[in-house]
């Protein structure tokens, strides 16, 4: 099942230097869940070939413009090209308002639905599950309230071993069963464990976006063990005491914060626009933690 | 004096081929008045290396997204990067509502001040004047509330003729008056002629722009003579019914319009994202009026 990441836009509050404001388009079995969508997140998205009408569901995580700027226009876009689906929209409660504020006094209204989730922004919650996946929130440390997501990959029906169901004569209505760890009765009463007749799927894999916030113990539970975790590091760490005062965290903490996690790889993003290069964001964080790639514009990231 | 256009975007509703929604940079004697401003208007300053810093005034034509969605990242970019003086900010009056809904949610306090001039859109008014221009609006016919600007010289003071002012032994005490038109009396009371002392400035010029709107005559008076026209032009003509069920104007429509308005130069944009290359729309408006530029990102056009 294809899982993988897309990276919109990698700056922190103001763009500069190519770099664009905060948007990620996550697509898990085809379907895109984009996160977070910066100012000209809808021009990224034709740069970078996301289609549009692949996005059913849209995660904001805080109300700083660099994070949602983009989100009327993308909305506004996909009604003048005619989408009638409804959109699966998860923010701050007051998200709602500001978006309705821009569909009044445009005298818009809008050919399809918008489905609003407003986010509980003082604890964690599941909110959104479909076949393939789960939602929670993680609550973030930012100026103002804030939240990341985990995806996480549901455990994958087993795959059925065709050769072994060819030798031992497995009728098509014991598939369904084999593939959810079912043994397999014969006709003569022998038992056939459901190992010889399945081949073991991938482990599900799991997704972290953690952006804006201070750095902190609380959150470490949510990504622990996590596979691929995007951590904001808006800063290096001479600047900590920066980092601090505008409730954000610093390459270095990032890399940190992927040891505590124990998770398998980290991008790291939202780069200030002090920083016209970046490798020594990245020097840093990979001084704490090697496997740790940026998350600029275009990159692709397998989970 | 300086007196140009930077075209910054020129796509209608949706932005698409490296095309930006509606903005322009309009330097005359090096201030920068920005029209309109879709989103990604900053990073299309960045591109063309419109500095924000030479922005003090800001005019925005209508409420639909693709012509003011740019702003609140612009103006929260503008707070970041430390601005203190005022932004002169004229517009439909709800355009301020929607500003503060963004700031309040943000908990954004800028550290400069918005002057806010809500812009008639009944009748049309003479919204700012400076040493060097006055900004009237124009009433246009779109579907919501819009108005056009037209942006117009003053006339320059005259210039002084050296050689003649040493001929004639004129003190500089009398150069100021002589630049706003005065004779010069001599010591022995001969009248030196005005005209013997100054050099003619340049007329003064003057920009019109006219987005997005129906065709009508009823703005041609206010556009009558001017030296560049910029007009919308979304459809071709072929469309016309579609521009009139939606309140545009076809390429050969703004062709006429500028030839009834007997303007020197035409630029057409607000082009529909249905055309892929522009040539067909720039054919068909230049068989009506020759002197026909396209408004396209990144050029710069002389008034």
């Amino acid at each position: 099942m294809r899982f993988d990441v897309t990276i919109l836009g990698s700056s922190s509050a103001t763009p500069i230097y190519n770099r664009n404001p905060t948007s990620q388009a996550l697509n898990i079995n085809e379907r895109i869940y984009l996160i977070d969508c910066g100012e000209g997140t809808q021009q990224q998205m034709l740069r970078f070939d996301v289609k549009p009408g692949k996005i059913d569901h849209i995660f904001i995580s805080h109300l700083h413009g660099d994070h949602y700027l983009g989100l009327i226009g993308l909305l506004s876009s996909m009604h003048l090209n005619g989408r009638k689906k409804p959109m699966y929209l998860f923010g701050p409660p007051d998200l709602l308002k500001i978006i309705n504020v821009h569909f009044e006094y445009s005298w818009t209204a809008l050919n399809y639905e918008i489905k609003f989730y407003p986010t509980q922004t003082n604890h964690s919650e599941l909110i959104y599950e479909n076949q393939d996946i789960t939602v929670e929130t993680i609550i973030l440390n930012h100026r103002i309230p804030c939240t990341g997501f985990v995806f996480k990959q549901k455990r994958p029906l087993l795959k059925l071993n065709a050769d072994q169901l060819e030798h031992y004569e497995v009728g098509r209505n014991q598939f369904f069963k084999l593939k959810q760890g079912e043994d397999f009765i014969a006709a003569d009463g022998e038992i056939i464990p459901n190992a010889v007749l399945t081949i073991k799927p991938e482990d599900p894999k799991s997704y972290a976006y953690c952006s804006d916030t201070l750095v902190e113990d609380s959150y470490l539970p949510q990504i622990q063990n996590v596979d691929l975790l995007y951590h904001e590091a808006t800063f290096m760490h001479d600047l900590l005491s920066r980092a601090q005062e505008t409730h954000h965290t610093t390459a270095l903490q990032a890399g940190e914060t992927a040891v505590k996690a124990g998770v398998k790889k980290l991008l790291i993003g939202h780069f200030s626009a002090r920083y016209k290069t970046l490798d020594g964001l990245l020097e840093e964080a990979r001084s704490a933690f090697k496997t740790t790639d940026l998350a600029i514009e275009g990159k692709v990231f397998s989970v």
